[in-house]
C-alpha cells in the first residue's frame, strides 16, 4: 500500500476551476462603499491589475493557468496526498484518514499557490511594487518568493502580534528580498490612528490590510495583494482540490468527508471547491466541514450580511460571515485564522447548505497537532492543527459507529516556524477563549447598514 | 523537462550498500583506547546494540533494509532529485546542475535515514533509553522522532552554541517526547570537568559525545547513539546514492562531479558511496568533491592518523584526518560541521586519492545560500551551504571552459530553524575564521602517539 499518492508533474492542473460558473444560486456581488452600487471592474483598477480583476467577476468554469506560473509551481507541485495510517492506528479508527500536504512549498504553506499567479499578473501589467498584510506570515513569506522569482519589489504589513510571536517568518521575507513592517505602524494614516487609540494594539488582519491598501492607492506603481477572501484567490487555490481528485483516484478511495481550516477560506475553497462540483453535478455526497477557532467564530457565530473587508473601512462591501470589520480577536496561535470576515463565496455556499463549520479552541488543536507530529512525523501549522482536531473528532466518531469512511484534510502548512507557539503549548502557556460573545456583539452593532 | 525526478516509491532502496567490500584496500582497523589491539565487538557492545556493531564491522556488499525500517522511510523517501534550472540561469552556466533534497525529512535533514535504522536495532535490543549529542540540532531531533516511533526515550545534549543559535530544533526535540540539556552540563563528569575549565565553553560535538557516552556506559537499559562517522551510519545514508542513482538515469544525466558538505562525513558518504562503488568498478570516471569549513578544516589541514573520536576520550581510536580530538572550532553558524575528526571511510577515500576536498569561508556560504534561495525558493541550512557555495564554483568554471557538465550535490537539509543565522548574515554580522592554524597546531600536538 503506498502512504504517498501520484507525484508525477504531469497531475499538475492546466486550468483553475471558477465555482460561480456551477453553483445554483450566484453569489451577491460585491458593492462600492460610497455608491452602494455593485463595484465595477473600474472601481478595483486602483489597487488591482486588471488580469486579476477579470479573474474576479469572470463566469468562466476554467481559467488556463499560464506557462509561467505552472513552471513555478513545478518546484513543489503536485503535493503528496498522503495516508496518514499511523494516525489511524494511534486513534484504533476503521476510518482512512488522508491529507494532502500543501506544507510542501517552499514559503512552507498553500499560500504559494495564489501568490505566484498574483506576481505574474502584477509583472504582466508592469507593476513594480505590491504592499500586502501578513497575519502569521504565511502570506507575506509567500508573496515574497514570488515577486523575487518576478522581479517585484514587496512591502509586507505583517500583525503585530505575530510579528512579535513569529520572527522567522519575518527573517524569511527579508531573505527573500521584502521589506517587513509591523501593524499597526506609524507609516500610515490607518496605522497611526489604531496607535493613537492603543499603543500597545496586537493589531489584526483587518487593520494591517488597510494599511497596504492606504500605501498601494497612494503610488502609480504600487498595486495591493490579498492572500485570500477575494474570488480570485480561490480560484488559483483549486489546484488543492484538482490534484486531489486525481490522487484520491489512484488511492481507489474518494472522500467522504472533507475537513479545512478557515481564516479567509481560501485554502479550504481550495481543496474543496472541485470536489463540490462533483457533489453540485449529483455524482457524489462528499460533505464539507470547516473548522474556525472559537476566538475568532466566523461562520459559527457571525452574521451573514455586507461589511468592510477591513477596518478603515476601504474595501468594497463583501456579503459574507462576519464578526463586524473592527472586531479584535484575542491573539491566538494561529495568527492565519484571525480574520473577522470569511470569503463571499465560501459563506455563499455555506448559506446554501452545502457546507458545514465547526468552532475549536486552540488547546485542544496543539493536543491535536502534538498527536499528529508525534505519529506521522510533521509538525503542523497552528492553523492546519484545528482542521487535525475536527479529523481526529471525526475519526473517532467513525469508531464508535463501526463505519469504514474515508476522510481527506488540508494541511495547509507546517510549523517549523511556529516552535515558539509549541515551546507555549508543552510549558503549559496557553490559554482558550472560548466565549468572545461580548466583543462580537459589540463589533457587530457597528456593522454597516445595508438592506 | 522535469524539474523533480521519480519519486515513486518503488524506487526506495531495500538495502544498503557496504562500501567496505569493494574498496582496493581494506581500511584500518579501529583501536582499543588501553590495548591499542583492534577493537572487537565485545568493546562496543556497553555502549551499542549487537545489530549496529555486526554492520560496524561487516564486509558484505549489501544488507537489507529491514521492512520496518523501510515503511517510516516511506513519510518521507524517495527524497526528490532536483534540476536547478533558475540557477543555472542566474549563473549563465552550460552545466547542468541537479540537487538531491534531504531537508523533506519530517526533521529536515539526512540525519533521519540512520536515526530511524538505529532506533530499530535498539528496539530490538530491547533498549529502553538511548543517549546522544547534538551540533545544530539536525541529529537530535532525527532521533528524537525515531525514538518517539519505536518507543525508546532519549536524552540529547546539545552542544551550547547551538543550543543558544537554534532554539527551535530544542522545541522540535521536546515536541518529539526528548529531554535536552546543553553541552557542557553538569550532569556528567565529563562535562563538569569543562566547566570547571572554562564555564563559559561553547561546547564541541567531541564534549557532547563524552557526555552521551558516559551517560549510556552507567546504565545498562541506556546505550549511545552516534549520528555519523562510524561505518553503520555512513551504511545507512547509502539509500540517499542508490536512489540519486536510479533518478539521474530517469533524467538521463549521470553525474560529472558529486558535492557534498562534510562534518563527520555520513552524508557525503551516503550521496557519494554508491555512485563510488561504479567508479571502482571502472564503470564511471565522477569527481567527488568533500566541502569543509575553513573555521574546521579536517581533510584539508589535518593529519589522517588514529585519534579519539570524543574530547574525553573514551571512543575507540580511529584512523581518519583529524586536527585532535580537543581542538575547539569557532562558534559558525554550521554547527553540524564542527567536528575535530572526519569517518574514517571517507578519511580512507580521500587517503586513497579518490575524493578532494576544499575549505570555504561562512559568508562566502551564506551569499551562496541566499542566492539559492532567491532562485530555487529553498532555504538551505548553513551546512548544506558550504556544497552550494562550491557548486557555485564548480559551475563558475565550467561556463569559463565552455563545458556541459552534470554537477549533483547533496542538498542535506532546510534552513527553516536556522533562520536567526540569516539574520545575523543579513545584518552583517557575521565574520570568518580562515586561519585557526595555531589552534590546530597546539590541538595536534595532543594527538595520542601511535605508530
Amino acid at each position: 500500500m503506498n502512504k504517498k499518492y501520484i507525484l508525477d508533474e504531469s497531475i499538475i492542473p492546466e486550468r483553475w476551476y471558477n465555482i460561480a460558473a456551477d453553483l445554483p444560486e450566484p453569489p451577491a456581488p460585491p458593492l462600492h462603499p460610497g455608491t452602494l452600487q455593485p463595484a465595477g471592474p473600474d472601481d478595483l483598477a486602483p489597487i488591482f491589475p486588471m488580469g486579476l480583476i477579470a479573474q474576479e467577476a469572470t463566469s468562466d468554469r476554467y481559467i488556463a493557468i499560464p506557462d509561467e506560473v505552472r513552471d513555478i509551481y513545478r518546484i513543489w507541485r503536485p503535493t503528496p496526498l498522503v495516508r496518514a495510517t499511523n494516525l489511524e492506528k494511534a486513534l484504533e479508527t476503521p476510518a482512512h484518514i488522508f491529507f494532502k500536504n500543501e506544507g510542501v512549498s517552499p514559503a512552507g504553506s498553500h499560500k504559494a499557490n495564489t501568490a505566484v499567479a498574483q506576481a505574474f499578473y502584477n509583472k504582466q501589467a508592469g507593476v513594480k511594487r505590491i504592499a500586502t498584510e501578513t497575519g502569521a506570515g504565511q502570506w507575506g513569506s509567500a508573496l515574497s518568493l514570488a515577486c523575487k522569482f518576478f522581479g517585484i519589489d514587496l512591502t509586507v504589513y505583517m500583525v503585530k502580534i505575530s510579528y512579535q510571536q513569529k520572527p522567522y517568518r519575518r527573517s524569511m521575507m527579508q531573505l527573500w528580498g521584502a521589506e517587513v513592517y509591523p501593524s499597526p505602524s506609524d507609516r500610515t494614516n490607518a496605522g497611526r490612528a489604531a496607535l493613537a487609540e492603543d499603543p500597545d494594539s496586537n493589531g489584526t488582519l483587518g487593520l494591517a490590510i488597510s494599511e497596504a491598501i492606504e500605501v498601494a492607492a497612494q503610488d502609480d506603481d504600487c498595486k495591493y495583494s490579498l492572500g485570500s477572501v477575494l474570488n480570485h484567490v480561490l480560484l488559483h487555490q483549486t489546484v488543492i482540490g484538482e490534484e486531489a481528485i486525481a490522487q484520491c483516484e489512484a488511492a481507489g478511495a474518494y472522500p467522504d468527508v472533507i475537513v479545512g481550516c478557515v481564516g479567509g477560506g481560501s485554502s479550504f475553497a481550495g481543496i474543496a471547491f472541485p470536489f463540490l462540483r462533483e457533489r453540485i453535478a449529483g455524482t457524489r455526497q462528499t460533505r464539507f466541514l470547516a473548522v474556525e477557532p472559537t476566538a475568532c467564530p466566523t461562520i459559527t457565530k457571525g452574521q451573514f450580511t455586507y461589511d468592510f473587508g477591513d477596518v478603515a473601512q476601504t474595501t468594497p462591501l463583501l456579503k459574507m460571515h462576519t464578526l463586524g470589520h473592527d472586531f479584535m480577536p484575542a491573539g491566538i496561535h494561529a495568527g492565519g485564522l484571525r480574520y473577522h470576515g470569511m470569503a463571499p463565496l465560501v459563506s455563499h455556499v455555506v448559506n446554501m447548505g452545502l457546507m458545514e463549520a465547526v468552532a475549536v479552541p486552540q488547546t485542544k488543536c496543539f493536543d491535536a497537532a502534538q498527536l499528529f507530529a508525534c505519529t506521522e512525523g510533521i509538525i503542523p501549522a497552528p492553523e492546519s492543527s484545528h482542521a487535525i482536531k475536527a479529523v481526529i473528532d471525526e475519526a473517532l466518531r467513525a469508531k464508535e459507529e463501526g463505519a469504514e469512511r474515508n476522510i481527506l484534510f488540508n494541511l495547509t502548512g507546517h510549523g517549523l516556524l511556529d516552535l515558539s507557539s509549541y515551546d507555549a503549548y508543552l510549558s503549559g502557556d496557553l490559554r482558550d477563549y472560548d466565549h468572545p460573545e461580548e466583543a462580537i456583539a459589540a463589533a457587530m452593532a457597528r456593522l454597516p447598514k445595508i438592506s
